[in-house]
């Protein structure tokens, strides 16, 4: 299976590039499932309704989340229509949503996407750990399987945490993948045993900013310790950033693991089709 | 000037591919100033005197530190005959050691290296921004000046914090270089104003482990909520990570930035010379 | 019921006053039930085995840990010997210990002790709200019950969290009280819905120092950031600090709170008899 | 000198208290100088001017603030104008306000206050205890000095951290009080060298409620994880909790200390006269 999976969108800038290429890049790519993490999208705070539609859209297969899962009120109920847009597994019993989704990929295929929050410098969720062992565990992975790929968005801080993630489930899924810190990470590989892994998947978004936020502001704060003027998105051209990982369906493990930054200030990396 | 970053070196491993490749790599990439982050050289935790002479030996101009910095007692002497060893900034006052040092460049150069420690989710240390501020202005950048470059090791947790150093100091530094996380960011760029930037140089150690350290023992540590046996390094080839910059003598500022990966696990990556 | 509660005890000298006073002191109070916070007795840091059957000759009934349960490796195999003493609820699946012991207590009752361990500020471990409430559901609470009284040791770091855990189990159990800051608070009230409650219980320990540990080397931490020496135990006087709850048998609920505090330097409080 | 220090003010229930009972309570105690800390007296969110005026009013002498120092964005030209209300000392130069302030005491004396915020668990500030030592170096305490009495409100989280400052400025200032955990505790006590000292005031806000906000929402926050509705603060009857000290004018060093919980919930204590 050709799976693209893109990190943290913000804002409008990253909204608008996601959606123009997206369509472009998946056909390029021949990609049979696309991932994306929506939590930044509406002006950096959460994700709304129309633009997880257009995202869709776009090509976009499943959704995922993080901290800023709950900044848009309306996504709440829609959550509960919409199953391919998830939020961390990992939230306590009776949270509105899902942590996980079965995704149908083209020639008869599945694909289970998973959401985690990591807790290392974050608020204290339940365990990621054993959250995505029970999600894995319902499934049985490759030919003959109930998926033959799954893909975990390990939404964390701290690159020990989601290394510890990458090595603890490295033969049991097809991608263990990290988001927010909104910047990519150049560690992808596939492990020893077969899952592909990259610390960061980097947001899609203006990189001349500070995490996506307009750099003026947002540097300001680290300057002065009082609250200043409301945070805004960079506005810039995006990068579109994530990393495009090759599986065999007959074992639902990693081929290959390359990135994709596409447009924007950074260095420009297109996996080989 | 050509200068070469890498960062923080991890135990054996990380110590014996930077003494057997650096001078190999030194005269490849022709570089004037080479810094390296030698903070978890001992097994993981601090630096030994030794260790920084054959590191120094091997090529390194200047050896910065981070929150590794006391591991090994023996350093604590050592920094005060031996300036090219830095530690932190922005230790509170009568701290040994210094948070900066002024390396001498064939041609006639001179280089600042500064070293300094985040805050955002780290121990609160004394402000880093004003810290770097007072020792960037006590020099004069570019020809004619006091320096001709200025390197500044940002040793910190937080991408954002890291951003808002590189955007703080645009145009006023060679380079903004993070380290701590262990692991390569691929947004190196010059930012707007002139300085080189990336969040973080990656560590020289063995990727096949939780940001050095043997994987099975570290990924334990987030199952089970007990201290367990002590991490040790992993073993496996280094891949030797940092990033190439190449400035312009008159002005001090950055023309390109490129990334260095080189051995182990990782994609390899070469500057171009 | 008569119930004494003592916070975390501190090196040799709470245990000296513990061993030394406890018994007299449960004679002039009549306590039915005695249960002490024990996770510093071994200087500081943890609790040995000889320790915890001293605390209990001396009259201890349950004894509680914290974040310092590992700290001394034999309790672990002691732990599974001995079920009253127990280690925070909410430690992940398979950690050694229990989280809760019910206790036979005179007049043919019973008495559920629960040590959990919060969140806020401290390292990230499964819901202790969730924990508590599991563990409590599986009593039921006064006369004709299965058990008469119930104390909620709530090891955390932050007031709003414990107050939280107060009010969350108002009515449900007899007695909520923190440990932890080795302060104690003078809230100590009866809640509406019948529980007592105290934000934290104060340690046993020298109030001539930084919560129990010698002042100088304590506070020289917070103007140096380097490694000092090793932190011991202040060696004067403890004092005994807790709190004393008197219950309705019919219901579990508690009549009246009261602060105890005895030796040592702090203001003496002895409960009403 | 009688001085009497009230912890932080929370919403409408501590402000009523406080302007409606200060007047009866300063006269009864024959208190020199009284300072209040009111960070949450609006609506449990900062500080507005004529709340200032009105605790002013009722007998403040000098008004501390914290974390909450810029909660209503009003206050911040208030504090250029008005130097008895005064912000954390330790933020960065440039900041609105000052730190400290003199008061003028009946009787041709003087008392200097400072406030300053601790760093565990909370934002990374300039080192406080250098802070506050820098404003204690400024004037000579006791008869003859430039001041007879000096206050230190630490508004901190950890109890080491507030139980450092009271051992490194024991014998060199009047008082070290700890506000900010909205909890009184009950180590009132003179320190070996003659400074009075109490790890939290506690605050003067509705005990039924955690730490002063209403509490079925604010304990909600623990069993769920996302956004709720704002809290709001607690409506019951206001304890008024502080700590009393008297002080020998000839040496600015403390004779007793004893605590304040005046009306609500917590158990009451009045100093003697
Ligand atoms: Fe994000
Ligand atoms: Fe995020
Ligand atoms: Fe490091
Ligand atoms: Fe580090
Ligand atoms: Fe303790
Ligand atoms: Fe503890
Ligand atoms: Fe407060
Ligand atoms: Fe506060």
């Amino acid at each position: 299976m050709r799976i693209l999976f893109l990190g943290d969108v913000v804002g409008r800038s990253g909204r608008d590039a996601l959606v123009a290429r997206l369509p472009t890049l998946r056909a390029a790519l021949r990609a049979d499932l696309v991932v994306v993490n929506g939590e930044n999208a509406s002006h950096g705070f959460g994700l709304a309704p129309d633009m997880a539609r257009a995202m869709m859209g776009a090509g976009a297969d499943a959704i995922t989340l993080g901290n800023h899962a709950w900044d848009r009120k309306e996504l709440i109920p829609f959550l509960e229509q919409e199953p391919r847009v998830i939020r961390p597994a990992n939230f306590p019993p009776g949270t509105p949503g899902r942590g996980a989704v079965v995704v149908e990929v083209p020639g008869n295929r599945r694909a289970l996407v998973v959401n985690v929050m990591g807790r290392l410098f974050m608020d204290a969720l339940d365990d990621p750990f054993r959250a995505v062992q029970a999600e894995v565990q319902r499934h049985r992975l490759g030919a003959g399987g109930t998926i033959q790929a799954s893909v975990i968005d390990v939404h964390a801080e701290a690159s020990s945490e989601k290394a510890a993630f990458g090595h603890s489930f490295d033969g049991l899924v097809s991608l263990v993948v990290g988001t927010h810190t909104h910047t990519p990470t150049a560690d992808y590989q596939v492990l020893p045993g077969g899952t592909a892994y990259q610390t960061d998947a980097g947001m899609c978004g203006d990189y001349d900013s500070v995490i996506g936020m307009q750099k003026g502001g947002a540097a300001l704060r680290f300057w002065r310790k009082m609250p200043g003027e409301k945070l805004a998105p960079a506005e810039g051209e995006a990068t579109l950033c994530g990393i495009f990982v090759e599986t065999d369906d007959a074992t639902g493990l990693a081929l290959r693991a390359e990135p994709l930054r596409q447009g924007g200030r950074l260095s420009q990396a297109m996996p080989a089709v």
